[in-house]
């Protein structure tokens, strides 16, 4: 069995993200995973939405989208349209979710981080690049502002990839846009550095799925995640020692 | 273990699912998880989305609205904001695709089914009742265009229903608005009568779930739903035997 | 003559108030008007509009909606479409003004009191049901913060009811829907208990009418009215007697 | 009784119809009730709403706006706001009713009267000087495009006039801005030139109102209604001949 | 060589001022140029944008409408569309940037001066006669709020004018909308009292244009805008003293 | 006098164009001046807007947006607040108009060329580094679809730059975000490689420019776009040849 771009069922594509990506936010990163290529940018806001106010807690809110000439055919400019689509929201409010669940809010203070992924190139993956690379650059925009007398806010890592499986069963790991777009199932697996879930979403549209199939994905999605980690704290070099330490 | 309102950990909320409804939609049902109070009407258009013209193909949509007055705190209206929220949106696109899921979008021809799940009142679970209401609804709908000489569009039943982690670690089925607000891990499962899944999605914004965890709420989620069928078949009464039937 | 209903020219359908229709609004009920079915909410909200801060007294404002599939055609969900139509606010301004004109603002304080009106099924004369059920809904609001010491903030009873001609000249009351799609001459009258009247509105958009054939309407509407406040105070019981009342 | 501006109780303010005032549309005029200015303009397009395609039946529609500087207090301009408020929805639906009213649509043939209202200067009574003057406009328009051996399509006059009471009881015919602002009721009234209602508003936000009151008011406002349309005939001149007649 | 209207090259259209055309704005002018009419209007706001609060600083900003009946084929409303067009804000814009050049907004205190130019009849020029007429009605409202021992705010005057190239290379003053949609070259330019450039905007869409060519529009501006600043003069009459003059 | 970054001051900083940065539109370029980078791309759509229809002609069209991290504190993203700013508007139209100039729209026909400016980090010039780069984009897509016994619809190169007016009246070339900050006069010349201009926009806001300030920019703006056609044409190698070809 031989994928479209030739790699085994369980191989990635080559991942590489490159940190300070850009000279303003206090963090961000490009990452890439093969052809899709992703802004990731960590900005730093001393105010909290209204719900936060007095908490003495932190938010982390996260907002996606696509360039309009990333995609195979154009797609149309959603400020242009006046409204963000459904798929926007749904990607935002899971980037959102994941980078929170690793995240000490009361350690970080009254303060939001705002992360804009900004997908440049689309060819599959977008929402787990998006993730994956976001946490590196998060880690950076923290880290400006980390007291070393106080918990680091970061918990753990986190990382997120894509599985499915073809039609004709096989599960595959990692899936570019063409392989997507073939796929029966598509499943999109978040999970921290400790092995845990912190988001798992399969959807079946084209067949439902058993649960053999389900396990047979996930365990695509440990190693991958496995290696995604490993990856970041490559990446992350001195800062690594700081996710998950007290003060 | 007791839960708020007295229930096992792998017990439903009373469900009743009312037919017809409303007088005008060519399908509709008032479903109840409890307190939780969902009107799902289906409506038969005979026109197609753009992307589908000439193809012979149909298609299911839907949307999904909180009264106001429905929940605890009045929630304003998105007609007046002028927008709809992500949660909407996400909501609305989740019970499309698992209508999609057992429909045959062949024989039903280029005409839309138009899905609108109304809650009266929410109480928690209201996406799983509106997609395990809608169901029903979209039955007595197509019921209404089905030629006998054709095949029955639709192929499989399909249920949903929510399951979740208390921060002990115990995992309940269908969860109650103030379960919700406390759980550790919320999980909304989407299964066919044939028992395999068309959506799963686990979320640990309160903290990580490992394998074992997961496998608790699935086993949870797999009796939900068979309970929420076989009270599908009931409530069907004659129209049952079409599902999945050949002319 | 006989109407398609078969009713007489002065008789209404049969109304239904159930209060306490739905958990979590401070009032709330389900009217019907034969086939029209309006859920009602009051929702007391401890702010005021920016123009009344400061002053001591208190505003109730209206918002209304149909349902998609509460009409013979489905109707656009105004939130999807992303504006409130002409109609819509037309009607909300509507209900809003009636409700205040029996309200004592002052005896309120500064509070809003938000009135929901939502239409389950349209069979005509929604807005007319909408204000009649609203007034019942808003009494079991106030009720919910009165202090015995203190006026009941409100001052006497309103309902609504719709009127019209027929093509032939002929004056109906309460029209359902077949007969307002063919009515010559349609007219909203709202009156107090003392009977007078708190707002009429009659277009001839069909054709013109003479002072005649008003007064022949509005003395329907008189017969009408009273009928719904009669009907109001049994639905209230022993609510009746607060209102108007001093402390 | 003397009034804030000296005038009688059933005198109106000063009108002034200024016809052909501005350059590129079919019809137009400045209508002045006293201090308040509207232009009115009418323009023939050559093409109607979907739902009369095919019909052979024409159209008109209305819309109204304020000058940001008309009011004594700058009103924010609607397209910043980047939507209509609901009082604009109201007066524009009106202006369309009223004019459709004296309109053989049918004889105007597929085609759709754009009715344009701004309003220059705003001191009470904006809506009434909108839909006189607009029928002014309305008529030169409908003359450019006039075949003599076909009926002419205007059938008949039509006028709007407000009136109210004050708190005192009395009632009063054209009220300015200053009257508008302290009446207990006010009443929008809109005739024919045979006499007969086109549209009868009354509101009685301040306090309900007698039928005794709702007559008084409405025999000011034929007195009023009858000056307005002696006017319009002199206004327009020849074309006076035109109106409801048949080829 | 003659132009449509029988002009010279270098001649201007019949200028007109009439100033205070409104009753209730601090300042108001109705200007004409040719039949391009403009009503311009200035109020006073006791705030200020919120990066300028505690400044001591004020602001002058501007909005910019057509009638939907001013223009040749009538032009839709913009708020009826729910947004404003790209000319829209480029006008807005620099009608603001051009007044606040010759503001001492220190002196002007924490206030903004909201500009209000409305199109009546549109025959080309329209930014500039905005501009023109905007001046004197800000002189006007600024006057109303002068405290003479304090420096005038408005420390100098300010005009606009059109020039552009015909297709045969002909510069031209102040062009008509004929003029304007034939022409090769369309510059605005704005200058003040002193001579001295606030604005030149040059547009080549037709045809790239020389230096030469620019020079020779550069001067019909130069003469235009005397001519212009003029006649504010004459119409400013005492209060041109004020001008630029200290306390 | 030296810069902040140490230029003279009719020295550019360093510009670099990098072809074919993106995978999937017809045309696309990375653009650097100094440190603000924008990705133009052009893509070729068969349809051209509704006035051009059955014309023969084609159309060009861009769009511009900042991603929310490009600058030096995060600006909220045009996409969520649900318009665009008059900002993008105005530059967005700049770009469309100044492409426009040197095509020859009859020869590239009935089809639309979308050009989408996206800056990565915007330090200053972004509007500028987005037409000279859009150009380089759009001569790519165009060769994709030229027929070589055809015209090449470019007919002319394009480049743009900024000038500006230190306060001590210094004029300078190129202005990055420090310097454009402290300007007294801003101002951006757009020219063909023929030498004409095609676009000049200068604003004093700060304070008004003479005559021979403006010359002195004009000057240093010719030098500069003459560096940036010479850089174009190496960058575009072999297809220089066609730019202004007649077949």
């Amino acid at each position: 069995m031989i994928r479209v771009d030739g790699r085994q069922v369980d191989e990635m594509r080559k991942v590489k993200i490159t940190r300070n990506y850009l000279k303003y936010p206090a963090g961000s990163v490009l990452i890439e995973f093969g052809n899709t290529k992703v802004i990731c940018a960590a900005t730093i806001e001393e105010r909290v939405p209204s719900f936060l106010k007095g908490s003495g807690e932190g938010w982390i809110t996260a907002e996606y989208s696509l360039l309009p000439s990333s995609t195979q055919t154009r797609n149309a400019r959603e400020s242009m349209r006046g409204k963000v689509s459904g798929r926007t929201h749904e990607i935002q409010r899971l980037i959102g979710r994941s980078l929170r669940s690793v995240i000490d809010l009361k350690a970080l203070g009254e303060r939001t981080i705002m992360i804009d992924c900004d997908v440049i190139q689309a060819d599959g993956g977008t929402r787990t690049a998006s993730i994956t690379g976001a946490f590196v650059a998060l880690v950076d925009a923290v880290a400006t502002i980390y007291h070393p007398e106080k918990p680091f806010p970061v918990k753990d890592f986190v990382a997120a990839i894509s599985v499915g499986l073809l039609k004709d069963g096989t599960s595959i790991l990692d899936l570019c846009y063409e392989e997507d777009s073939n796929a029966a199932v598509d499943m999109n697996v978040i999970m921290t550095g400790e092995g845990n879930f912190v988001e798992v979403q399969g959807t079946g549209e084209e067949r439902p799925f058993s649960r053999i199939e389900m396990n047979a994905m996930l365990e695509k999605a440990e190693k991958g995640i496995q290696e995604l980690i490993d990856y970041q704290k490559d990446v992350l070099g001195q800062l690594v020692w700081k996710v998950g330490r007290e003060p």
